[in-house]
């Protein structure tokens, strides 16, 4: 079959490869889109991150590069292997794509979300969805229902959103600044909104961008550049401070302004993976008593998300801005997004 | 009378002041003693930082420098002030020592800690305890009961360590890290103990100060110059990490260890004043979903402190290093702070 493999850094090949197999337990997809995820682009610019070396294989998946691409999919059931109850063949799933040993103490404790050696298939092997098929444990699939295989293709970076809204401990009627409007902020605004917020707010140096965000449900977008953050938001929020701020940007100047932009024991939702160590101001921290946590991927947050798209509570195509054929993964997809200002958002990829 | 007063930076005297007068709602206090902290050392050295300068006044006490100094007192009730209520003559009391604006958002929410404006009775004006007598008004004021005196001038203290404690949001038999045993850390650990952490590791370079903790209650204690401090609490958790870890140092490399310390979803409190930005590696937070959360001065907190002193909980006067008199208060008690290797704690001053 055809699929995308990381063999190294920016050496990612359309290929030949074997089908896979199915296993007892599992079922095999026949892949229909596929997003491109940020993680994608940065392994293929910066990896080997979260794909294994060539040398040394990752340890829950055995497997070295090249590994197959692709963790954002929807596609068919085309087989059940023994002993897969509740689906049938024909339906329409997603996939939860997380490999987590089961042993490590988060995963003891239920976080399996942090797992000390967690593996994200389409990454650290197991397959992925940047190919023909693949074959994936039954108890990390999802059924889209009704929902239109292009949507379904958005409840995985979706769940990662709802799963970062859910850190924020919000109550109804709270409201939100989201500093950072690439994917993941769209999608948080777009949950935020779909999930009760009063008021959102979005921060976006990016004219592109911040139009994005209006179609997300922001209320109120604020350009950095000819704005003062600061002063806007404590404007906006009655001089009281939001009641929660989401970085999405990994940037020292948005975290500091998602400090300065929260009210006393407000909270800060760390969402970007940032590429260089913070520095970070404690006193507002300190004086505020602000409360800053770490969000990762998603645990039980897929269903949800699914639920909330069937019931028309979040409008997502807008944020499908391309669908390309696998063939041009590299030309119309990787570099669309290297060359772009912020005028992409989810590439979608059909295997063909 | 005779009280402590800055005038500047450098510049702190023991100088003849007019007593001050009794007013409604208010009551005078005969100081018996009152514990130097280590921000009226700062204020010495690096000040006006929480004291006004000389020409422009405190927001909330109208007060400009010189102000009288000390915060941390105890004493005897001298003259009530009209309608004050359920306090006696004679009786010894401590107080809590924070002028709060009562409007501001903050204030507002009921998170008066926090709030914007507020002036530290002993800094910021409002007179101070470093002095014969003090006239506060009686909503701040707290009585000792049995307790003795020396004991009830760590009440102030031990509220700050005890609001810390509360921030963790700690369940029972939750293990703790404590990095910095300086005097709030030593009296953390003391809070910890005395309210039902099953464990609590002391991180700390001095060995004066590790010795301090031990008597605080500490269950290991490391240092950090002769172990690895990451593995050991790895070790001593069976590989979780802690539940919850308390950065006392302000110091990069104690709040690098403060998270690497906790568990998945586990808390860092920030009690530290930084004298500077802090540099932050942000992924561990991220992927363990860690929660750092800010702690300032106390709410609430004097009188469960005074109910745990008097259930003799809490075994404070091992802290008390030093006894001096006000006259000596410079020679004696800022410089043996300044000249100390972390073998003083409390130094207690009394007015004469
Ligand atoms: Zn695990
Ligand atoms: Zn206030």
């Amino acid at each position: 079959m055809k699929a995308a493999r990381f063999h190294q850094r920016g050496d990612v090949r359309i290929e030949d490869v074997p089908e896979p197999s199915i296993r007892p337990g599992a079922v095999k997809i026949k892949i229909e889109w596929c997003g491109i995820c940020g993680t994608d682009l940065h392994e293929y610019l910066h990896g080997p991150i979260f794909c294994p070396t060539p040398h040394e294989p990752h340890p829950l998946t055995q497997e070295t590069s090249p590994v197959v691409l692709g963790h954002e999919f929807v596609g068919t059931l085309v087989e059940l292997g023994a002993d897969v109850k509740g689906l049938n063949l024909g339906e329409r799933v997603t996939v939860e794509p997380r490999i987590v040993c089961g042993t490590c103490p988060p995963c003891t404790a239920g976080h399996h979300n942090s797992c000390q050696q967690a593996a994200t298939i389409g990454l650290a092997g197991g397959g992925g969805g940047l190919a023909e098929y693949v074959v994936v444990d039954r108890h990390l699939v999802y059924s889209l229902g009704d929902l239109p295989s292009q949507v379904g293709a958005l409840v995985e970076p979706l769940s990662v959103a709802h799963h970062a809204v859910g850190r924020a401990g919000m109550a109804p009627g709270d409201n939100a600044v989201v500093f950072g409007a690439g994917p993941i902020g769209l999608l948080i605004t777009a949950v935020l909104k779909a999930t009760g917020a009063a008021h959102v707010t979005v921060v976006e140096p990016s004219a592109a961008r911040r139009q994005r965000a209006l179609g997300a449900g922001a209320d109120v977008i604020l350009d950095p550049r000819n704005e003062n953050v600061d002063e806007r938001i404590q404007e906006l929020t009655g001089g009281t401070g939001a009641d929660v701020a989401f970085e999405c940007a990994g940037a020292n100047a948005a975290l500091a302004s998602c400090v300065n932009a929260v009210k006393a024991r407000g909270t800060v939702v760390n969402v970007a993976i940032w590429g260089h160590p913070a520095t970070l101001d404690m006193l507002p921290i300190v004086l505020k008593e602000v409360r800053l946590v770490g969000t990762i991927c998603y645990a039980g947050d897929h269903q949800p998300v699914i639920d909330l798209l069937r019931k028309g509570k979040l409008s997502v195509e807008q944020f499908i801005t391309k669908r390309i054929d696998l063939d041009d993964l590299i030309a119309e997809g990787f570099q669309a997004l290297v060359d772009g200002t912020g005028d992409q958002v989810k590439i979608l990829v059909r295997p063909r």
